[in-house]
């Protein structure tokens, strides 16, 4: 792989532990978490006032690796590349980019596949369930190891964009900007069924043994699969599925009258799901999913309007036309909401036909969008 | 229950059985199946002239019980109840009534959970894979035994539009109108996405053994309640899940933080998944959405034209704003292709927030629309 000279380049995957017994983190459920790892990447330099961070924050199945190569013959660089870089819309010559994976994941952050250091065995279902607000507590302590007063800007899409969210609303005075990305702020019955037939699909391969299933040697890899190809198809649309796939043929000119393989779609999302296991913990799909099925700023803060009362960001809100798991009137609801209470807000709304996974695509129009919202950003960044 | 007077009333399945070896029925695959049962009801009389037939055909997990009890005290009717009667749309003082279930089902006709006459066996993954045409094919043959000629009209929603577009294609003289509701010439990609996952969902069950579960005395009953969970949903909109369960809780005042039912809508879904896998079979599942995803008129014909070209049917075909698992768009794709091709066709959208399954739910502008129509057809029921 020849690394384009825009890019962040090779880059490797930090990680800072802290809450180490007795100062475990408190979180949501009441109970304590501790010590925690956080896995982080961190691209560009701080400059002197320190004001120039910022904290991008992933999606369900995303990691701290946002971009560059971990080694040069990767076959593709991190997950939202084309965005970080020497000159693209987070610039690292202007900007120092952190992005933050969440507790509850297993991408080298503490989830239920980490150890418990009370039994030395992987806490499996002795996890805490842990929720968005847990995720961004633990993220601020992160934020102050780097010495990092107020964030620039924290950005992200779908569950990122709910971490974003409720980091201006947890430390309205540390977040100068929110770009919160085909997004909601309370997840809808549509969004938490999708998720729960997610977790049933696992619940149900026999290989995940109540949880427990590192113990058992084993791993419910089917189930997981299922869980990925459900969720991948939410994350897509009837067009681009159509332009994509159609009723074309998998290496054949007839149906096959069995059930193997006949159409492309069947081994594009077969693949989806063996790829997604190979990468995932069965367990923090469970964790993440429930974490997001819990995010209801309402129920959280009393009411919409009580949750943002205090905020003092600068909110770009952005949607796609083509997603309907993240519908725009999410996005819109968030907009009004701020416009009522007088905040400081832009919304945007792309013309595409990738479904919710638009965010994670090259679109010249977002991209600007983004990089312009940034410099404006960035130029009146003493607190108002 | 008591019965209302406009109501079938207690009604009785019954079967037709034929294609007895050596005379077994050509399939799709270039196999043959015999014998072949058919599970049908009927209501009301042939007249004389035996021209008041109507066919209705249901969607993937229906059954031939479309109206009335089998029992006085059954919980609910058949399927499509408020459709048939006295007075009705589909009145029973006027035309004679049949509902046919499909072969590849489990519901009284043969199908990969009958058993094998040539093992002794049931069928299981040994049961050929069929196809709509090869649905309608049999069902020609239930036509023919009840001597009727000509069908004053064919009927069905989803699957079941499938087939009353395949009967006036196979026996373009013998039916006189139809009416697809909510459905489409051809199958695309992200319905072959769905049904795929939800078949994956049963070859995860460990208990599917490889289709062999009757053999083995078990039932892939968590698979498949994970496939049906996931299906239910697309037969829903995001705005009736909201309406229907927005974020209420079960039962309880705060989140459980853990595993269990936490939201009304997970309830509901459990709820859904368990009550299907007390009345369907895995490998029917299979094989019914595989012959769904086979469903391509334009393949089959040569294309969408030539498909159409001999049909003599008057079409009314109807969809609803908020199905987004079989869209308006696929409607008004065969309204375009029948008009160009100088048919009669008259097509009616119905605005509704029941998402697919709003065919199944009571709807006066649907159900006066449907009513009138079949007053005209059969008023004008001489061949043309």
């Amino acid at each position: 792989m020849v690394i384009p000279a825009d890019s962040v380049g090779v880059v490797q995957r930090q990680t800072f532990t802290f809450a180490e017994p007795p100062h475990e983190m408190a979180l949501d459920n009441g109970g304590r978490l501790g010590p925690i790892t956080l896995a982080y990447e961190c691209y560009g330099a701080l400059n002197a006032a320190r004001d120039n961070a910022i904290l991008i924050l992933h999606a369900l199945s995303g990691d701290a690796h946002v971009a560059g190569w971990h080694h040069p013959d990767d076959h593709r660089p991190g997950w939202w590349d084309f965005m970080v870089g020497h000159g693209r819309p987070f610039d690292i010559d202007q900007y120092c980019v952190i992005c933050s994976n969440v507790i509850g994941g297993c991408q080298g952050s503490t989830g239920p596949s980490s150890i418990h250091p009370a039994t030395g065995r992987p806490y499996a279902l002795g996890f805490p369930v842990v929720t968005i607000a847990d995720m961004v507590r633990a993220q601020i302590q992160l934020i102050d190891y780097l010495g990092i007063k107020r964030l620039l800007c924290v950005v992200g899409g779908s569950m990122g964009g709910m971490q974003a969210l409720q980091w201006s609303i947890a430390a309205p005075e540390r977040v100068a900007a929110v770009i919160p990305i085909a997004t909601t702020c309370r997840q809808n019955a549509m969004q938490i069924g999708w998720n729960e037939v997610g977790r049933q699909a696992i619940y149900a391969d026999a290989d995940w043994c109540g949880g427990d299933y590192q113990r058992h040697g084993k791993n419910p890899a089917r189930g997981l699969a299922t869980a990925r190809m459900l969720a991948h198809i939410t994350y897509l649309s009837e067009e681009s599925m159509q332009r994509k796939f159609g009723r074309r043929l998998r290496d054949k000119e007839d149906y096959g009258f069995d059930f193997g393989i006949d159409f492309e779609v069947e081994s594009y999302l077969r693949h989806q799901g063996e790829s997604f296991v190979a990468r995932f913990d069965a367990n923090s799909y469970l964790y993440i999913t429930k974490a997001i099925d819990y995010f209801d700023l309402a129920r959280d803060y009393g009411s919409l309007d009580q949750a943002f009362q205090n905020v003092r960001a600068r909110y770009l809100i952005l949607s796609f036309t083509s997603d309907w798991l993240y519908p725009t009137s999410q996005s819109l609801e968030l907009l009004h909401l701020l416009e009522k209470n007088k905040k400081a807000v832009t919304f945007r709304e792309f013309n595409t036909w990738y479904g919710h996974d638009s965010f994670l695509l090259p679109n010249p129009e977002m991209m600007q969008t983004i990089s312009r919202f940034l410099a404006e950003v960035y130029s009146s960044r003493l607190p108002r």
